[in-house]
């Protein structure tokens, strides 16, 4: 049964991303008809640069004025693929004021906002859908918010920024140093001319404060989400792992605590054993492996960006959204009930991987033990080799059992105060075993 | 906002599913009471011998009435995991009549009448979920149903059977044979005492009816399924897909053809490249790949059976059916609209790797090139040795480039007739490259 009148879409935004949403619901559009029950009809476009042409885009659908769009009061759905916070916020919600639900891909607004846009749709009983805003093309946040329902998720652990991905996995199976293996991603596009926001993990850091919000109904904001990038990650650190049978990648980690009561979202680089499905993620893409009481272990594979991937998460949501809107219903909107405490990374507890150059001379093992020991941090192998190059030092490796983050600080800081310890190599956590 | 009058849930079976599921609705009656937004009771639970005792489950509820049950008229979800065509299909139809929707976890029955029991949900407006028939735990239905809606599903291709997933990885990890290999899935529990709905295929066929049905929105039938089991596949076959860099998985694979015409869906063993993500899964993990035009690559990854990863997709269904009956709202129903025609394995283009046991003089290979090329299946490698045991044989590998099934077929039964074709000791499909 086909609803003739179609759907009215305002599309905000008309880059890699939206360029891509709107050819395809132009050459879909049979296809988008048939699923939703109703034709749906790009209703405008807003731009910042009007000039530039945009094939198989109607000029006289193009405006540059955003807030006029979305207050027009005929539009049904305003899909926001600007990126960033402002003008992207208000005109989300003036949009949800006028009438229209949202779909999104902006996970900047999503982890800074997300409780206040959610709020406001729920005020005016619209969606507000943002499947494309984590981990692109891969049905992520509709599994973890409807199938999971019914399970309790003890650990979302994903490669969620295809750039630090492509440049770690560069690393892992050439040896090349970050420097080199981040100028080749820079070369193919994977990297943008300044990266800071994927290397440094800030990319990451927004999608796990939306992932840890909605595995564990707690909000969770951006501040809460412990952060560390991957620059300082070297070519010895890789050797390092290759001994442990394991790789390195920059990990985005949301945790219940064993308790329940509370939980933890992180972002950093770890090692995790060859055996682990996601080592063999490789390249630019994306996977995310989510841990469950009844489930058990799943995982989630694929392109993490990327302008047909991205669109793809929008109108699948764009569908979702459209047929809610003839069955007058509505999504599951935030879903906040267990507000669980979110603990600071002091109170995480996993296993480190520490390299120390240390004087080449009897006892400093004894003196690095106590140490540990002193701290309650319990070492599971230490391995230790002089370093031939006849400088009197030697480096030690030691492998820990779990602890809490808060004790590895305080060994590390005792450490450097030992005489015998000349530095501290790196640290480098062990998950996923 | 929270109802207190609760949604009432019958349940039909209780077995390994079955009572996890009613497991779960105890021990996680809040957190599905607020995810669902009012709390969900178990009104009743059908069994064929009440006297087992069922742990958590107060006796009161249980009845070996199960069409009484779903005709009370007070329930609001059925959850069917009793498995098997009847009595299944006639209580999912009275459960409609009178006014319930329904979960499912039957996939022999959804792939031989999912059609007809779509219609009947619609009929009566209501809802029909079945996450858990395919992959189990796997969130896979709903992504490829929902998220993936915008999208156009090229190919779906699956590990979707844990116990010929074991039995297949034993051999490839110990050198073991079929037999050996399936005695230890036996002694684990991972393979029945009728082992042949798995390693025949049969499950794996049902699962790639459903699949082919939400992927193509057209109408599989299960006879529309090519099966082939893998009770052929030895420790020969495994020593050859080594040389060629692969693995040997029993794929179910569901195709659009390249004019986008028409679909083939298929079950049968076939070398994969140990690079495919889907070469890694190990032990009776599932794993489904998916290609389609805009999001690219995907893959669904995790346990395919069990009791409590299937009552998580159970669950998950619940909750949903649960929340589409507070909104008086239905979700999407089957989608058939593509129509698309069903070929015949003769259609399908892959390629093939041919094992051939010829007498061992000069001449045979140009004989045997002749077929091939009468047939029109191009060659990509052969390899020719000698038996060494002095019995005058040799055996020929030859690797072809993309065909039909029907040619190659045609190309095998020409090469039978030979006389210096001795014999064909394995014809394997090579897939994802």
């Amino acid at each position: 049964m086909m609803r003739t009148r179609p759907l009215k879409v305002a599309l905000l935004g008309c880059g890699v991303v939206g360029s891509e949403v709107a050819r395809i619901m132009t050459t879909h559009a049979d296809d988008l008809a048939a699923r939703i029950g109703a034709p749906v009809e790009l209703a405008g476009v807003a731009v910042r640069r009007p000039s530039r042409v945009r094939e198989g885009i109607d000029p006289a659908l193009v405006t540059t004025d955003a807030t006029a769009l979305v207050k027009r009061g005929d539009i049904d759905v305003v899909v926001e693929v600007i990126g960033g916070i402002e003008p992207a916020r208000t005109l989300i919600t003036t949009a949800f004021e006028h009438g229209a639900s949202v779909v999104s891909a902006n996970k900047a607004l999503l982890a800074q906002d997300g409780a206040a846009l959610h709020a406001a749709a729920g005020e005016h009983g619209k969606d507000l859908y943002y499947e494309a805003a984590v981990a692109g093309a891969i049905p992520l946040i509709r599994p973890l918010r409807e199938s999971l329902a019914g399970d309790k998720i003890n650990r979302v652990m994903g490669i969620v920024n295809g750039t630090t991905n492509f440049i770690l996995d560069k690393m892992d199976s050439t040896g090349a140093g970050y420097q080199e293996a981040l100028d080749e991603a820079t070369a193919l596009g994977y990297a943008e001319a300044d990266p800071t926001a994927d290397v440094e993990g800030f990319d990451a850091a927004a999608k796990a404060a939306i992932l840890a919000g909605i595995a564990f109904h707690t909000r969770v904001r951006l501040d809460d989400v412990y952060r560390e990038g991957m620059t300082e990650v070297t070519a010895a650190d890789f050797a390092s792992a290759k001994e442990m049978g394991c790789t390195i990648k920059l990990l985005a980690i949301c945790e219940r605590a064993a308790d329940g009561g509370s939980v933890t979202a992180r972002v950093h680089p770890a090692m995790i054993p060859l055996t682990h499905p996601l080592a063999s993620v490789r390249g630019a893409y994306n996977a995310v492996f989510v841990e469950s009481d009844a489930a058990g272990q799943l995982m989630f594979y694929g392109p993490g960006a990327g302008g047909a991937p991205t669109a793809s998460a929008v109108l699948g949501d764009l569908v979702a959204v459209c047929r809610n809107r003839l069955s007058g219903a509505t999504g599951p909107g935030e879903s906040a009930y267990a507000a669980l405490t979110v603990s600071p990374m002091g109170d995480v507890v996993t296993r480190y991987h520490i390299s120390l150059d240390v004087a080449d001379k009897p006892g400093v093992l004894a003196q690095v033990a106590t140490v540990f020991a002193e701290h309650g941090v319990s070492i599971d192998t230490v391995r230790q080799q002089g370093r031939q190059d006849g400088g009197g030092e030697a480096s030690l490796v030691v492998v820990t059992h779990r602890a809490s983050d808060a004790s590895l600080t305080g060994t590390v800081e005792a450490l450097r105060k030992l005489d015998t310890v000349r530095g501290v190599a790196s640290i480098m956590r062990v998950e996923g075993e």
